[in-house]
């Protein structure tokens, strides 16, 4: 990278506060950053940082106050401003695997979009399809009559079972399963008989899928990831979960079967989410939290079993002073029978 | 689908209440049916729902009581005779890839028995033996001298390493690992020193191993998967555990190195068992517990640490009146100090 | 196997009390050894297994009593001359795949060491560079500008993406994803922004990875996984981690984002460390730990949220008392009625 602090400020629609000429070569983060570097600030509270940082540019918010001697960028959102300049440094995974790889196993009917890349060792089964511009890494495979939408970027190494839906502009990590069985057995005198998974699973537009997730397919019907949710590593989603619009599921999290989520709810990492209840819009669900019970819109919830977060913090405040007050009450019983001695004494 | 309510009848051994000649389209769930499908009520205590549901018939027991307008089939165990039903739509596995993919690589002395199919860039290493009519999907890697028996359905992309032991009709789903390494050092001055890990793994016949499963191999000796048991997500089976048969382990469940776990245990989501120790026949661990000790037979755990389910639910409700007990004991410490002051004044 | 007790003694530098001649022909632990067996005991607390055991022989430190009638190797560290007898039956991985097989992808400038084996379906994109003697099984991708060090084994089906730099004599189990995007967004009405992850990962020289475990590359620097550390299964190393040298990380275990752990730390199975603070060396994480603050080198931390181990044993002590105590509470408060009752009539 190679640009003046005046290109950027334009690519940012920001107002350059000092020298615009500067010379903007790397990107770092406000604490590692050397000269040359072009960082930001997203809170004003930190504005101390300004006078510490090495970086060439900090790009603020508008009512940031800077030291003098430092250049910087003044924009309404910062981080969103500096994401677009990240962008300009973002790989371009475009680059490789121009066109089908002559090793990629190709199936019948299989449509392919234009400008599609389909790396070595893929296999395609019978009828599927993939939208325009979209990349699928080496090595992963993709059952047949599934479809993929435009511009979807799918790493090395997963594998997608038939008949899923992939939405566009969805990015898939290494290592994740899509549309394996839902864990359903009918048990019969103590042996456990497969239900079979029939159902399918509908990965939305916009969502990211991190690495060796699984997400099963439904019984019936469809598992749902809706448009935008984004969700980390080695977190499960059981069948026929309904997960909405613009969540985000930390790792190592996981949903339980026929579980919907709302929507922009938050699921920290480690936490698990009990099957066969409803989580409403807005919530956010703590780390290593375990929710058993329906939770209503706009709550969060902490502990396990989980309760509004308020009332938790209460509790594990109380618990911390148990020790306390097992000492307050053995001190109590004491003078309660020196009184009950002394009133007796008195008779 | 397309069979008459008789023809289903027939099929599960039940008695038809109602048209016998209506046309059955479909499969559902008693709440999601529409007309032209079946479904079922397994427990006549929610028989409301017949009166409710779109569902052209319903598979109930003998002593569910039917609206007369609604068609039934009465049989002795409607779970299980619904999954007869299902296996008619459930999909054909064996319908891809017959025969050896011409992409496979087949090592030396690999001996594979009838009607097998194995996929494109499979790869099996030498001395492997693959029983009749098992499949191997894509991508899926099997050591050396690992045997797979009859009617085993492996996905794609598993890893499956040497000298493992897999039984019939067995289930792997994708990314699942068997036969990795167990976490096993010896630390001498602050160093970690790796303990080959020379034994294998066990699984045996009709197990199900869902997506993104690891199962490691024992240091000496053998990690067992017992007969019919199933396992979920992203669950760990740590080195030389041994798992009784008919087991059901949840998602992201984990059981660390050498325990020994029962029959017909079930092991809720994200619950863990600490290494070195037994878990008796029929226990019951709840979803996030820590079992830290041997849990005798017929028990059911819950809590991090484990304790007895009665026991971890009786302490939970007092925890969670602990701050109504602080205030209780505050208020009993002002009345005692009330009665000392009232009987020091009477002197 | 077939050495005489004399040959395994010179070869562990060990002296041989009892018959040196005796042919050894297996390996085993000393409760399941069988005749033709060498075995070992770490802890001379448990000398009276040595009457028990069916071994031939068993190597012990200088200090353990043994009975006359059972030969014995007397040494330093049992333990760790036991791993160098295992290793006389470790498997040697080197057998397989000499060379790079033909159906492997090799991109430009690729840079081969010597003796460096390439198993089929292996893909290493341009630029890539493997050090000698190492080892790549089947399925693996390796993405352009990676470095592999010298006599590393990757197991099948790892996937590593671009710029990842892998050290010397390191193991990497299959299913394995390095280098995949963090997990940051930037959110702005509700939307998540995608930033750019365009850091690495560094796996430095020694460090063991175990089946299925997800690290993400740094949004800028580097995630760092410190010399000789080993890491179990399915545990999540989130974006700009910092883990020492020389730490233990059980199955499934999580560290979340910018997280710094020190040197010798042993974070337990199921435990997870929040992002952004601190852990120091020498520190304990028991199992389902959840760590939200800072921790200090040399302490034990235990619970969820965690504490000091020792505070947190007393808390839950505390707890598991509660209903005695509630009981004590309900009888106090009788008692105290009581006198005020006989306070009040006295007037």
């Amino acid at each position: 990278m190679r640009k003046t602090l005046k290109e950027i400020a334009e690519l940012i629609e920001g107002e350059v506060a000092g020298d615009s000429s500067i010379i903007i070569t790397g990107i770092s983060g406000i604490r590692e950053a050397q000269a040359g570097d072009i960082t930001f600030l997203a809170n004003p509270k930190y504005a101390s940082l300004l006078g510490q940082t090495a970086a060439s540019a900090v790009i603020v918010s508008k009512d940031t106050e800077a030291p003098a001697a430092k250049s910087v960028i003044r924009t309404t959102n910062p981080s969103l401003a500096f994401t677009k300049v990240m962008s300009l440094i973002a790989p371009d995974e475009s680059k490789y695997y121009k066109g089908v790889h002559n090793t990629a196993i190709i199936g019948k009917n299989v449509l392919l979009g234009k400008e599609v890349s389909i790396g070595p060792y893929v296999v395609l089964e019978d009828n599927v399809e993939v939208g325009d511009k979209s990349i699928i890494y080496p090595g992963t495979f993709i059952g047949h009559d599934s479809k993929i939408g435009k511009g979807t970027l799918i790493y090395a190494n997963v594998s997608i079972r038939e008949r899923i839906i992939i939405g566009s502009r969805v990015i898939i990590h290494s290592g994740t399963v899509i549309g394996s069985d839902g864990f359903g057995f009918v048990t019969v005198e103590g042996k456990h008989h497969k239900i079979p998974q029939v159902g399918i699973v509908e990965v939305q537009d916009d969502v990211e899928v991190g690495a060796n997730v699984t997400i099963d397919r439904a019984r019936f019907e469809k598992t749902v990831i809706g448009r935008g949710t984004k969700i980390d590593n080695l977190v499960q989603i059981a069948h026929n979960v309904i997960i909405g619009d613009d969540c985000l599921l930390s790792g190592q999290s996981g949903v339980a079967g026929s579980t919907v989520i709302g929507k922009n709810v938050i699921i920290a990492g480690q936490a698990g989410v009990i099957g066969h209840i409803t989580v409403g819009d807005n919530v956010i669900v703590t780390a290593q939290t375990g929710v058993s019970k329906p939770v209503s819109s706009d709550s969060i919830v902490s502990g396990s079993p989980a309760y509004p977060h308020m009332e938790t913090q209460k509790i594990r405040a109380c618990t911390h002073r148990l020790p306390k007050l097992f000492d307050l009450v053995s001190e109590l019983k004491i003078r309660i029978e020196d009184l009950e001695k002394k009133l007796k004494d008195k008779k």
